[in-house]
C-alpha cells in the first residue's frame, strides 16, 4: 500500500492540466467586490467556490450573509478530536482593472504566457484559493482527510473586510479552530518559501493643540503667545531621542524580546539596508541603531506622524498665528504591547511634557494589538516543513510591519492565531495591469499544501 | 498781532461746525475699494479730495491714476528751503458695510449721536484725512504755511495699497519729504494720545522636507524611514530655545539695542500682561522671559509658524508615512535686521540641523525691512510737544508688531520714514457695522495738527 501522502501527490499531479482550467473558469468571474455593477458576479464567485466545497465533500458548505459580500464557509470535521481543526482563509474578490488599456490580453480571460498565467486575481488570490482547495481534493480523492478542516472565504478582503469584523464575531463558536492558514501573504521570491507568523498592531492618535481663541496676527501678537503649531512640533519632536527610541513613559515595558534564533532568521531575509533605500527613494535610513532595517519594521514598535495640520497652507503668504495645530500620529505594536497601555503612555507623555502655555487634547481613533504565531507552534512547524519537503529548502520566517484585517479579528474574537503564507511573488502586479501567477510555484504550492497537512498528523 | 498759531486755532475753533459738516459730505461717498459696482463713488471720493487740496491752494492738486484706485495728489512747497516739507499720508477709500442689518443708522448718511458721528469710514480714516485736511485750512486762512506740505491720499488701503508701491516708485522724487505723518494708527484710549514710531519687518519662508519618493505605508516602513513630518517637527522645535530664543545662527546680530528711555516709555503703555492674556484667550504668555509682553511684540524679534501640512488631516485614520512636509515660517524684524540677513540665517540653520536622512528646500516667499523712526527726530518731537500741548499730557510712545504697506514702501523706495498716530479709538468699530468717531477728540486731533505743523518751525 502506497504512502497516503505519496497518493494525494500523484493525485495532484496527475490532475494538474484540470486543476488549471478549474482555476481559469474561477478567474472568468470579474468578482470585483469594490464596484456595484459587479455585485451579481462577485456573488457568482461565491457560489462558485461554495460548489467546490460541496463538491470536496464539506459539510454546511453555503454562502452565508454579511452586511456586504457574503462570506463562503464549509467544513469537515471527521478526523477525530485528537486531530488539529485547521481553519483556511481566503478570498474570493479582486480588485478592479483599470487602466485596462494597459493589459495585453483580457484580465478575465485568463492566458497561459510561457510559464505564466495573466487574469485579475491570478495571484491576489484566486490562484491561492484553488492551490488550497485543489491540495485538500488531492487528499479527500485518495487516503482521505487526516485533520478537521473549516474554511472561511470571503468576498471583501479587497474593500478592506469591512463586514468580517461582524461576522466573525457572530459566528465565533462555528470559526473555532487549532490555527488558521491564511495563503494571501506571498513569498519573497520563487526560490524563497516564505511564512509570515506575525504582524503588528495600531494605535492611531489625533493630538489636537489649542492656543488662542482665533487666529491672531502674527505681528501683533507674535512673540509673546506659544504658538500652537510650534508648542505640536516640541510635542512631537519629543516623543523620540535621538537614536530614534521612543519617550512615551513605559512605551517599552511590555516588548516581548526576541530570540537569538528568531533575530538569525530575521537576518537571512534579503531585506537588506539596500534593499529598503530602493525601495523608499530616502538618501539614508533611519532608526534605532542596535536593530537592523528589516527588525525595526518588524519586531520593533514605532511610532509615526500620519499627517499635519495648521494654520495657512495655501500658496503665497498669511502671516496668521494659527488658532490651533494637529497632528495624526500613530504607533505600531509588537507583542505584547497593547493599544491601551499605549494609550496610556501616550497620555503621561502629554501630561509630563505639554507646556502651560496651549492647552491640548488626545482623542484615541482606532487600533488592534500585534499578532504573532510563535515559531515553534504545531502550524508554523507543520507549515514550515512542507515548504522544505517541497523547495528543498528552509523557508524564510518573517514579520509584517503592517495588520491584516481578518488576522486581527480572528485572534481578537476567537482566539486563532493566524499563519500566512502563500505563492505569489512581488513581481506577480496584484493590484496592477498583467497580474500573473507562477504556474510552477503555483504547482509547487499545491505539494506544499498536501505536506503541511499531513505534517499536522 | 495775535500769535499765528493761535490765530490758526481760533479759526479751526470758529469754522469746527462747517468742517463737521463737510465731514458728513466726505462721508455720504460710498468709497468702498473693495467693490468695482462703488467703482465710481470711489472715483468721486478721489475728486472730492482734490477739491479740497485745490481750495486750500495746494499746487499740482490732482488724481493721479494707478493701477487701481487713483491717488490724490497736492503740494505747497513755499516756505522755503530752511523749512522742513511733510509729506501727509491719508486714504479716502472705507470698508465694506455688511452686515447692514446690525447698523443703527444709514453708513452713509453720518448721524451724531451724543459725542460721536456714526459712519463708514467715520473713524478709518476720513475723520482723520478732514483733521489734517483742516488744520492745514486753519493755517493757510491765517498767518499762511510754515512748512513745505505734500500730500498722499490713496483709495486702496483697505484693500492691501496693492498699487502704491508701484504709483510710490514711480513718483518718488515727487514724494520726497524729511518725513511722513500717517495719522492712520488711533490711539490707546481717548486720554492718551499715541504715536507709533516703528514697525516690525517681515521674512516670509515656506519649508519643505522631502523623504520618500511617495507616501509609504507605515507598517511596511515605519521605522527604518526619517518620518518628513517629524524632521519637520524637529527642525521647528529646533529653531528656540526653552527661553523661546530664536536659535538661526546671527539671528539677533543686527537687533538695534532699545534705550532704557525706550523701554521706560514701553513700560507706560496699558497693554500688560492680562491685557495679552484677555485678548488673546490663552491659558499663560510665552516668550522672551528678559522683556515684557509688551516689548516682546514691539521692539523683539520673532519667528512664529504660520501653517503646517503634511499627509493624512481628514476625519479618521490613514496609516501614511507621508513623502513631505511642509511649513509656512516667518520673522517679524526690528531694526536693522533685514530680510537678506534672515534668509541667511534661516539657511544656515537648515544646513546645520537638517538630518542627513530627508531632503529640504527653503522658498523664500516676501518680506520687507523695519522701519522705526528715532523718538529724538524732529517729526516724532513736534508730534508728540502737538499732542502734549492739546491733552496736557505727554503722549505714549508704541512700536507695533506688524507692518504697514505704505510706511514699508516710503522708505525702501523714497527714504522716508513716517510718524503714524491718529485720533481714532479702539471701540470705533473699524472695519465693523456702527462705526464711529468721537468728536471731541477729533477736534482734539486738529488742533493738535495745528500745534505740530507749528512746532516743526
Amino acid at each position: 500500500m502506497t504512502d497516503p501522502r505519496q497518493q494525494a501527490l500523484d493525485y495532484a499531479h496527475q490532475h494538474n492540466d484540470r486543476f488549471l482550467e478549474e482555476l481559469k473558469d474561477f478567474l472568468a468571474i470579474p468578482s470585483i467586490s469594490t464596484s456595484p455593477e459587479y455585485n451579481a458576479d462577485t456573488q457568482r464567485a461565491a457560489e462558485w467556490v461554495a460548489a467546490q466545497l460541496k463538491s470536496l465533500g464539506m459539510e454546511h458548505a453555503q454562502i452565508m450573509p454579511t452586511g456586504g459580500h457574503p462570506v463562503v464557509y464549509g467544513e469537515q470535521l471527521r478526523a477525530g478530536k485528537a486531530a488539529p481543526t485547521v481553519l483556511i482563509y481566503g478570498h474570493y474578490d479582486v480588485q478592479p482593472v483599470d487602466p485596462l488599456e494597459l493589459w495585453t490580453t483580457d484580465p478575465f480571460k485568463a492566458e497561459v504566457r510561457g510559464e505564466n498565467l495573466y487574469a485579475r486575481g491570478s495571484s491576489d488570490m484566486k490562484g491561492q484559493v484553488i492551490a488550497s482547495l485543489k491540495a485538500v481534493e488531492a487528499i479527500v480523492r485518495t487516503s482521505g482527510l487526516p485533520v478537521n478542516l473549516k474554511w472561511l472565504i470571503e468576498g471583501e478582503e479587497e474593500i478592506g473586510s469591512k463586514n468580517l469584523d461582524e461576522f466573525i464575531k457572530k459566528h465565533k463558536d462555528m470559526l473555532t479552530a487549532d490555527f488558521c492558514i491564511n495563503p494571501d501573504a506571498g513569498m519573497i521570491n520563487a526560490d524563497s518559501p516564505t511564512i509570515t507568523y506575525g504582524l503588528r498592531g495600531l494605535a492611531y492618535f489625533e493630538i489636537r493643540i489649542y492656543g488662542p481663541d482665533r487666529d491672531l496676527h502674527s505681528g501683533l501678537f507674535g512673540g509673546t503667545v506659544h504658538n500652537p503649531a510650534q508648542a505640536l512640533a516640541e510635542l512631537i519632536a519629543g516623543m523620540h531621542d535621538k537614536k530614534g527610541r521612543i519617550i512615551l513613559p513605559g512605551f517599552y515595558d511590555k516588548v516581548r524580546k526576541s530570540s537569538k534564533a528568531e533575530r538569525a532568521d530575521i537576518a537571512r531575509l534579503p531585506t537588506t539596508a539596500k534593499h529598503f533605500i530602493k525601495q523608499t527613494g530616502v538618501p539614508a535610513l533611519w532608526g534605532e541603531p542596535d536593530y537592523t532595517p528589516e527588525e525595526r519594521v518588524s519586531i520593533r514598535p514605532t511610532l509615526e506622524v500620519n499627517g499635519l495640520l495648521s494654520g495657512f497652507t495655501g500658496e503665497g503668504s498669511k502671516t496668521v498665528l494659527p488658532a490651533w495645530a494637529m497632528a495624526k500620529v500613530s504607533c505600531r505594536l509588537v507583542p505584547d504591547q497593547t493599544p491601551e497601555l499605549i494609550q496610556k503612555a501616550m497620555a503621561k507623555y502629554m501630561k509630563k511634557h505639554a507646556p502651560k502655555t496651549i492647552r491640548w487634547e488626545i482623542k484615541y481613533i482606532s487600533g488592534s494589538g500585534a499578532a504573532v504565531t510563535p515559531r515553534d507552534s504545531m502550524g508554523v512547524r507543520a507549515l514550515a516543513m512542507g515548504l522544505e519537503q517541497t523547495w528543498g529548502k528552509r523557508p524564510l520566517f518573517k514579520r509584517e510591519g503592517g495588520s491584516i484585517g481578518v488576522v486581527v479579528q480572528l485572534q481578537k474574537h476567537v482566539g486563532v492565531e493566524s499563519v500566512l503564507t502563500g505563492f505569489g511573488l512581488p513581481e506577480d502586479n496584484a493590484h496592477s495591469p498583467n497580474e500573473k501567477l507562477n504556474l510552477p510555484t503555483w504547482r509547487k504550492g499545491i505539494d506544499a499544501f498536501i505536506h503541511t497537512i499531513f505534517n499536522l498528523t
